[in-house]
């Protein structure tokens, strides 16, 4: 057991004690299990796109979650606006570049927001991260062609030319900043088969950026007690159907002991 | 049992006959929840938005559920074009003023919408209800920071002076037109875990007062009903997840006898 | 067992291996749980509706699904611009014309889609598909007034008109090219207490054009794909809620040969 299990564990009590609010700007698909499932963990989510608000709205919040699936001009524009108030306030970026190498759009929104702002954590699959690098890729739609694997080699070049921390999910979850590189273990095969469920994990890390100032930690943990509940789910679901159901109770019965014991993150 | 508990089964019993069409102008986190509970209630779910339309689709409704999270300029301009053709077909109007208080827009817009149509009932946490009085108050998001009982002394007085239905729901709810006040002690712990569940008891409102002309006795008794769902829900759940989807099964199996066995409204 | 039974199952069998890309520009209600059946099926979703990439993103496609649900101008322009490049590519595109009859505004848009672009099915209820025709209709709401066998006599007529597959779901679900006509028996009660089921049966008849060139067998397998999967969720539910969630899980674990032996197809 690491001094990352009890870390974890520690993360989880502050939100549960602190129910940090976590203010989204997230695509239409996932927005209500990503509500569920920060609401099943104890934080507190809200939902806020206007340009009107959202400086506002963030700084109420403890971290600041952007997912660019479902997007337009003017939900990239609300982002930014965003995300320079939060920038400002000093307050956790975690950025989601669904779908970023599947359309020039996609790509183009996520670099803007990455040089517009200060993103503390960048999710998403292989294919997703290596799209934001000088390299160029593709993506078909928004499934990973690219294992953890490949992009295991060049994820600390591009945590480093970045600029923050890369959270790269798969069967096994790799995160770094550019000096340090942890890979998790910790989640279920269905995952894939319920929509939102990586974007939830990118709120999650939200949740734990907003109680954890390492960043690195941060992510790291979100995703080994995200990954745990998945596999909890599993142990009793019929499908995906049930799992997606299931993830949800053992985000909210999961105990900081549980999670300190089940945790599987290690440092390569 | 009171006469409510009486009339909370007469309501559910006219629902299940007329199925009467709940249009809904609602947030996008909880617009799938929501028609799911008005379509296991008994009820027949819209939603839309569109300026070229809100008039046409409204005046098939029995009721219609305006709701401001996740706002834009636009979908206020819809929400009062379709409250005004509401007001002029004396078709009620139920108003959820999703955090209200939290920023400026949300409160403006609020008060815009009580200006402009007539609203039969608002529900809102307190300090929701309370931000659209003349006092100030502030709220941390959505959450609420004012109890029940903070909202109490005040809510009849607001109720007056906004010349309509309040509903402020908590542990505890309370309706009151102004003159009688209603407690409402049906409901369950697990509710605030589920996204859309205060959203949705707006729409439950909106389906009551669809067979109910007495506002305050269709408020009323549409909590009792959502709230003792809730607890059915509750007895079998493992969580926030399969709570969640209890209680759209309970929505679907109570029966009028149940609800007016297990309705517990007090006049206070 | 008909040679449909067995195309069923070879369409599905096909759908696992491939895993066909499905692009949505769907309605804000049913967007997640169109992304879940879809995913729970073997298939892979994804859901984009902005002018600035609908046409990159359709060429990765197998099929695109428009669904008129929460329209706005600005969204059919979308799925015309999306449709008139799917059409250019030869790609089968899946009409959900949700509510068309209840508003001009729907009727119209329905009418403009099917006729700025090249639609392969149109999958709707008895008034939303009569209301696209010459012949005038109305609908209460997206509820259906008509019963598929009002809407049989004249649908051969009318698929020889609009010259596409149309697949009127309800009771007993009718598939037409304007020559052949057949009736699907699967299905189950409580479907229509969720909300999307419609919806999401119009994206899985998507998947199965994507792997099957005969779009009235693709229709027609899908239907019953899908009302099976209801039949076994149906078997388990409490209520809408639990059978909402089984279905996923059944649309997940079906097996090919499943569908062979309970596919109930029948040309008429």
């Amino acid at each position: 057991m690491s001094n990352l299990s009890l870390k974890a564990a520690e993360n989880l009590q502050k939100i549960r004690e602190t129910k940090p609010l976590i203010h989204n700007i997230t695509n239409y698909v996932v927005m209500n299990y990503t509500a569920n499932v920060l609401l099943s963990m104890g934080a507190s989510p809200v939902m806020a796109h206007a340009e009107n608000e959202v400086e506002d709205m963030v700084a109420f919040a403890g971290a600041l979650v952007l997912n660019i699936g479902t997007l337009t001009d003017s939900w990239v524009a609300s982002m930014i606006m965003a995300g320079q108030k939060a920038t400002a306030l000093h307050k956790p970026i975690i950025l989601d570049p669904v779908g970023s190498g599947a359309t020039p759009f996609r790509t183009a929104s996520a670099k803007s927001i990455i040089e517009k702002t200060k993103v503390s954590v960048i999710r998403g699959n292989g294919s997703e991260i290596l799209s934001l690098g000088s390299q160029h890729s593709t993506t078909k739609g928004v499934d990973t062609i690219h294992s953890v694997q490949d992009a295991a080699a060049t994820a600390s070049l591009l945590a480093q030319e970045l600029d923050t921390v890369l959270a790269i999910t798969g069967p096994i979850d790799l995160v770094t900043d550019g000096s340090r590189v942890f890979n998790i273990a910790n989640g279920h095969p269905l995952m894939p088969y319920v929509t939102g469920t990586g974007c939830s994990a990118t709120a999650v890390i939200g949740a734990f950026a907003a109680v954890d100032e390492d960043y690195l930690t941060a992510a790291a943990t979100a995703l080994a007690f995200f990954g745990l509940a998945g596999e909890m789910a599993g142990k009793i679901a019929n499908g995906p159907g049930s799992f997606m159901i299931h993830l949800l109770d053992a985000l909210y019965t999961m105990t900081p002991e549980q999670l300190e014991e089940g945790c599987r993150i290690n440092e390569s």
